[in-house]
């Protein structure tokens, strides 16, 4: 098993990426090919002590940044780590694709060098969303604003193989994000997208009402992704401003910061639950490959434990089950 | 000042609501129309020494529930509380009215027997967003899930007209719900509707990130019903999940117990920021009168609240103001 890895995306490349490889060779007994500026990259490799018959360098010399125009980007720069990383997964080099840079570049990188599944009308974003019983799969997390019925039930079904295959989770229910849990509720989107699953043997459970979504509800939360990604950043903007109020509170005298303090063992655990270094990247489902989107500030904990999600992605052939099953279903909605 | 209220709405309808129109009339000085079946308002009033020339007893014999259909309700209920209550506001023998009953009846109801204000293509509710910094208001939390960009233009303005004269907020801020606050980010909707506020003289400040709502980075925060909604609901299950996750590690051991009780009355506090009872209601914004809807199961003081609302609401003439600014406006993208 050999995992490519944009040495030079997120905000803390290429220091804390290198570290992570590095751990991650270690701990899990894989190859890693480190993609990016060669001299950079050896200039951190020095100070660990790594096989460096497992840790691979494959020089590339340019960098897509955040500000860079995706489409643009992955045309102009053809010698970037996040290019030349996803032609190795292209050319069969390596077996999956991490990267904690640019998400349009890796949505349309893996779109235009890797290619979309057969079946596939439009790749996704899939996040995963603590709750109160665990977590959950979110699709889509922002890559498509705008959706057809078909789309939704392409996540749903994208969605519920990836949490089986990695997040290990038997038969996961599938739940459609809508205002009620009524039937004629919503949009057109809505109403289609739930008529198309229910004419496919899935475990689909119907209408998932945002208030629902924290309590974990649904194994797979199916949206578009404006919706998606409303509902992930203001989950967070939520859970953080209630941690800051609550601070306000437990400083405010002597005797709330003696309660805070006898508290602090229970308050860690608890932040610990809500932090995405523990759960690895986001996969992009529906692309002909196994490509992992870590966040944007990982740091080498979040790095190591986005590659051990790759692993498994890549180990359970979630890409050849997503082939297997869109064809089952074949055209149903396309022309929608 | 003569506010009509619906005494059969609400899952705690009549007797919270009784008690909250009792209080009205003692606190605030004003009339209360209490429209409903009188026998069993008078049995519940008969408890509260009130001045009977303030309080008076509207009778309707039906009752709409929340299981109605809200065109059909209005259309075949004629005499309930819902559609009475609205043709007292429309004969202008009341100055506004407040219905914890049926939200998508009162929207109907109100638009058939009330009417839009011309120059108003689609009427929204809206509702008070609890932030760190204090509330904003969001249009529309959910009575259009589909929306055209002109939907979302009037939607601002007549949420930064109500956040001003009721909400006392000087020139308060619009913010467009957006993911990323790029310009070219998001939908067609929204690139249509950003397009049409900058060319009016509003307090336009461009997109807002979900993120960044529960900090209160705008007053008016406008959306789609479909994305308010689900900002609002979900907004109260992640804080409902939170204070539940948070409870159970506070009566883990001994020493989070006493933690948690030296805190207790922080906690308290913090409550009480998300506790609807304390804002009222939601206006419905764009119809020809003012309409409050209550929280469905409102108690006695967030009726009182929600009349007290209701008052400002019409005292203020925000549907006054709301027909001359609409007016300056005029056709500006109804075409699209």
């Amino acid at each position: 098993m050999r995992i490519a890895v944009d040495g030079m995306g997120g905000d803390r490349a290429p220091k804390e990426i290198v570290k992570g490889c590095v751990d991650a060779v270690q701990e899990f007994g894989i190859e890693v090919i480190l993609v990016g500026i060669q001299e950079q990259l050896e200039e951190e490799l020095k100070q660990y002590p790594v096989d460096r018959t497992k840790l691979h360098i494959h020089h590339a010399s340019e960098v897509i940044t955040n500000e860079d125009k995706p489409v643009q980007a992955i045309r102009t720069k053809k010698d970037s780590s996040l290019v030349v990383g996803l032609n190795l997964v292209k050319e069969k080099t390596a077996d999956a694709f991490v990267s904690a840079g640019n998400t349009g570049a890796l949505l349309a990188g893996s779109i235009f060098k890797i290619g979309r599944i057969k079946g596939i009308d439009r790749p996704a974003i899939a996040s995963v969303y603590p709750t109160q019983k665990g977590i959950s799969l979110l699709v889509d997390a922002g890559a498509n604003a705008e959706c057809k019925p078909r789309n939704l039930l392409e996540f749903g079904l994208m969605g519920a193989i990836y949490t089986e295959k990695v997040l290990g989770k038997a038969n996961p229910t599938i739940g459609l994000v809508n205002i009620g849990t009524e039937e004629g509720k919503g949009t057109d989107l809505i109403r289609g997208a739930r008529q198309l699953f229910y004419q496919q043997d899935l475990n689909f459970v119907g209408n998932a009402e945002a208030r629902d979504l924290p309590k974990g509800i649904v194994d797979v939360i199916v949206c578009d992704g404006f919706v998606g990604n409303v509902i992930l950043k203001l989950t967070e903007g939520v859970a953080m401003t209630m941690m800051a109020m609550l601070k306000e509170q437990f400083t405010k005298n002597i005797v709330n910061k003696l309660g805070a303090a006898l508290l602090m063992p229970a308050l860690k655990e608890f932040k610990k639950t809500l932090d995405y270094t523990e759960y690895g990247g986001a996969p992009l489902l529906g692309v002909n490959g196994a490509v992992i989107k870590a966040h944007g500030s990982s740091n080498g904990k979040a790095i190591k434990n986005a590659i051990r999600q790759a692993k498994t992605f890549a180990e359970k052939e979630v890409v050849q089950m997503i082939a297997e099953e869109i064809k089952k279903i074949g055209d149903e909605g396309n022309g929608e």
